[in-house]
């Protein structure tokens, strides 16, 4: 099923989940030449995949057996702009609702705050039905 | 010089710039199976990169010769989950200051609005030095 | 009981809302003295509390028998200071799910844009008790 | 001049600046009668006020003389409802760079964080004129 498959985009960027606890998680990068734009500055959205990632990944450790959760919204900003090296994200959950989550990331490259970011999950039972084939939505 | 090389992560990723006027643009992904995660559902770091991109693209072709921008916050928020299809975005100027530039971007997956972004950015001189091989930095 | 007293803070704040219907709705304030800050520019809170105010009154007219709502998280740009005049907010909705709705607002001094807004709101049930004198929190 | 007269939608509010360093404030609210909404709740716009007032005191110490600032954008969170009591508001500055930094902020009701904000600022020096009556605008 859809739903056992291993996640495909991260590996396709290149970060790995390096820890994950019930409320928290490090995940971290190695800069390669693909990660860059025009400018040679690694694009945002690399940076923001490594703090969507590891936000959910934070929170899907503390939920309830039966439980997923999905992204609502996510603000991030750019502080310093990254050239090479590894960039390490540790997320924190702030908040913890019924059906909403709130967390925060921080991304490092070096010793160096390059960027931090906030967001909101929603926390939901997958909808199942006879054919189990329906991916589960947030609403 | 490496300002001058190709963008490399939006090609990664998938995504082409369709359409750029001074203050607007349309950038478009057809859905393939590294964009999605575990469960199916396309991360949302692709369509951060698509609105990303898309912002800074409109931004860029406002801009006078010699100046360059950079993306100093985005908040993006997530409607409905994508499994398939193609993606659309259209970027769009809110305002134009001397040094700071607002922008919104749109998402939609058919005829159905999955995703808003915001984005604020920072417009400002390349440095150069006697070598040019610095790239610029947005403070 | 708690719940029909007429809100508080908009009134003290000097805000109307003007028209509301499901999913839009437009609030008003004259801008006074006491609104702005010590440079003669109105704060940012006063605003903030148009959008929030006017983004909430359109999701609330939206809402079935029973159901209330509250704010998650917002984020407003500012593109231009505001001096004096009147702040017309118009409030539309993006997307509304089960639990979670999304909410925009512009802000127009004259003809001005001068700030732009985006929500998440939570939609959930009043807990009742026998007393009904508990007020309902969104979790 | 205007510049010279003190704050007043922060005094209308009933806040209180109590400590603020380059780089850091603390900032406090009774709350009253009049910060509730309908539903006895805390209005958000409060929340949001000292958030914004607390940073960019935060910022406004940390300048070099004849700057100011001026907020470019804020996302704020609310993570519980708030209904009495006293609320202190903690800033941190993040990043400075030359004309943009960014702040977060902490709201605290008793031992509960209630709130997470963070925010954007542009720094730029006044304009002045021969009358120097124009207050300084942010572009």
């Amino acid at each position: 099923m859809a739903q056992e498959k291993k996640p495909r985009f991260i590996h396709h960027v290149g970060m790995k989940v390096d820890e994950v606890k019930p409320g928290s998680s490090r995940c971290t990068l190695a800069v390669q030449e693909f990660h860059r734009n025009g400018t040679g500055v690694v694009h945002g959205g690399v940076l923001f995949t490594l703090a969507d990632t590891a936000m959910g990944a934070a929170l899907y450790q503390s939920l309830d057996e039966g439980e997923i959760c999905a992204t609502i919204e996510i603000k991030i900003g750019y502080f310093k702009p990254v050239f090479e090296g590894e960039l390490v994200c540790n997320a924190t959950m702030l908040n913890k609702g019924k059906s909403v989550a709130s967390l925060e990331a921080t991304i490092h490259n070096g010793d160096l705050l390059v960027s931090k970011a906030s967001g909101t999950f929603s926390i939901f039972r997958r909808r199942t039905d006879a054919h189990g084939a329906q991916p589960a939505v947030s609403e």
